[in-house]
């Protein structure tokens, strides 16, 4: 078993780091906060006796040596980044776990075949540089690296500069690892394990993810003294599409879930008629056909609103993944670590995007899930318990153990 | 007759002061730009031999000295700020006009017995520190000096120390200034001079505004993880409610309007369910009751979708001002200047708010309006006509020296 007490102080202290405005954390990608954050946890892991390895694309990469020279590493880990008002342990919970697997392993002196790298992959959240996953996204193929570094934040801020001004672009390749196989440990951050009493989700599938940014364009004009039947609000044509967007993600009920977290409407002046809204709809389902669905009603129901309108509309796919079906070996690892230590426990579907969801592409990948307070992330008041943190760490250590000997 | 070219040429040296994005101005109240705008305007008002007095609001009093010296001033102007992408026209027509007037009187080397004043008002366009018409509001007593000074921008900056930041804090108390009548010469923003062919709006009336906040409260949570029937969608409250809006302005159509310009999203993340959002609905109409009712109808329609949805909601009116009757001597003699000059007119109700409609409460007060193109105003492409600008201030003119000789 790990040791409790330590991966819930390592959690408490981290949570120092980029700290929220009400019991969080703002610790944002490549701001100076992520860069502490780093750092603190490059000193962890080399006073574990592991050596780091940097990626171009800032992912860390601490290993603890295997036995056999030849044999591929276990990668194990998650996202150190947050939300802007985020919490505690979305990704934090999942690379801190792999440290204390490797911690437990030297307390136990445990030799393993393979070598375990404890891994924190860059921008996870995508909520400064959309897309999220954008760094296993590259270290997985699925994005250039150029692509990658150009991506801008709300201030014109280039990825690739602001990982420079951190002084966390490394030297190595992205994508030149090779993995033997790939685990995150991840709070929920839904409600089914906490409803169903459940201490450990066994994630078989992740939903995918669709990302359209709808910009709207009106006529910027004064809320007085122009003529209702001369307007060209913005603002109510984005209203209109919201509701729709609310409709369409309700009709696949339960399979699907929409809604806009990113607006920005301009010049946002109380006495100017919007005359251009931009806003990120955000649809997930774990079935392709339904995703697909609903960026197809969503295009053809927006322009038809705005068209009546007499507004502009245009539409850009900011951030997308298909559904995916982890690994049934590492998917199996994990069940049987969890039965095998007493833990109760369910298959789940995971509703967030994860870094796995990449690295699933280029390894046997598979994710634990441990149960967090009201299903409730992105927020700064998520909470687990230092119990629900330790079981998911169990079956982790044991999960990665099984596969680190074969 | 004033010197149309003179008065063009102005308007056009004001403009290069802040300029927009696309070929209108950024000339905020209280930035770096503002107060270079009021340097040149003082200038040009001291090479026209009038004395300078500033108050501690920031206001500007441009005096041409009378014949009377127990005459009280006529007072003309509008004001020098803009919208963040606003017009050249656009409030800078009332004050340049103003200065248009000193310096034909000059040319013409007529004396008036009452000195006239060309005046610039402070925060008109309330963008930046709500509300709209600030200055003028405490000059006419309508808000107390502290209580302006405490007005934060988005940036949490105070408008007392902006004020004093760019060095236009005088030293005059704020509305001791006397006035024998005050004309104020602005653009419609709205279309119904030009649709009609008309020169000049006789502005017998304004219609009233509203401004009502609305804070929206919902809760942060996951766009992927949270299923459906968990949310408190913050925006789609929103929607809602300005679907509701939009709905109102039109029931009372066509003596209201409604709309909302300022919408901010809380945190603003493309994947946290907004658990926030503060906007402003900007409701008007030339009667008070309709005003009322507009209000009372948002209130409890609001309170009612935000009750369903599971949502908090709070309501902060931020400004506002009832329907302003003008000064029938006033009016007359702008309707007596259009006539005589042989412009075509027509008497018309200012859809805009105007430091007028604060002044009309201190003292006899009208407007003259010039029509503009396509009725847009609160947008870079505003534009009028030489021969528009040259006609409101010939009637400007005229409605001043026949007020300032009796
Ligand atoms: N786990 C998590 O919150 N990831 C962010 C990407 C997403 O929105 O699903
Ligand atoms: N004239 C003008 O645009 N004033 C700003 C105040 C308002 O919104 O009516």
């Amino acid at each position: 078993k790990i040791n409790a007490d330590r991966l819930w102080d390592s959690l408490m202290e981290m949570a120092k780091i980029g700290p929220g405005v009400a019991g969080g954390n703002n610790r944002q990608t490549l701001t100076d906060a992520d860069g502490e954050g780093r750092k603190l946890f490059q000193k962890w892991c080399e006073d574990a006796g592991c050596s780091m390895g940097v990626d171009q694309m800032g992912n860390m990469f601490a290993m603890r040596p295997g036995e056999d020279p030849d044999a591929l590493p276990v990668y194990v880990g998650s996202h150190l980044d947050t939300q802007p008002t985020g919490g505690k342990y979305d990704g934090v919970l999942g690379v801190l776990g792999a440290l204390e697997v490797v911690r437990s392993l030297n307390d136990l002196g445990i030799k393993t075949k393979h070598p375990i790298v404890a891994t924190n992959w860059t921008n996870e959240e995508g909520t400064r540089f959309a897309p999220a996953m954008l760094a296993s996204g590259v270290f997985a193929g699925v994005h250039t690296q150029d692509w990658a570094y150009g991506r801008v934040d709300a201030k014109g801020k280039k990825f690739g500069d602001e990982l420079e001004r951190i002084g966390w672009k490394g030297e190595e390749e992205v994508g030149a690892r090779k993995m033997h196989a790939f685990f995150e440990l991840h709070i929920e951050q839904g409600p089914i394990l906490e409803i169903e009493g459940k201490d450990i989700g066994v994630v078989t599938h992740g939903q995918g993810l669709s990302w359209i940014q709808v910009t709207i364009t009106g006529k910027d004009a004064h809320t007085g003294s122009t003529p209702m039947p001369m307007r060209k609000n913005a603002g109510l044509g984005m209203a209109r599409v919201l509701e729709l967007v609310d409709e369409i993600a309700w009709s696949h009920k339960p399979h699907a879930v929409g809604a806009a977290g990113h607006i920005d409407v301009y010049p946002n002046s109380r006495n100017v008629i919007p005359g251009k809204v931009v806003f990120t709809v955000d649809f997930r389902s774990p079935d392709l056909a339904v995703i697909q669905d609903m960026e197809a009603r969503l295009k053809e129901g927006a322009q038809k609103i705005c068209d009546e309108m007499g507004l502009g509309v245009e539409f850009e796919k900011v951030g997308g993944f298909d559904p995916v079906a982890f690994d049934e070996g590492c998917v199996s690892a994990i069940r049987n670590a969890a039965e095998r230590l007493g833990y109760s426990h369910r298959d789940i579907i995971s509703g967030a995007g994860h870094d796995a969801c990449w690295i699933n592409q280029v390894a046997p990948t598979a994710m634990v899930m441990c149960p967090c307070v009201d299903g409730l992330s992105h927020n700064e008041a998520e909470d687990i318990s230092k119990e629900w943190a330790a079981a998911g760490a169990d079956v982790l250590l044991h999960a990665v153990l099984e596969t680190a000997q074969i």
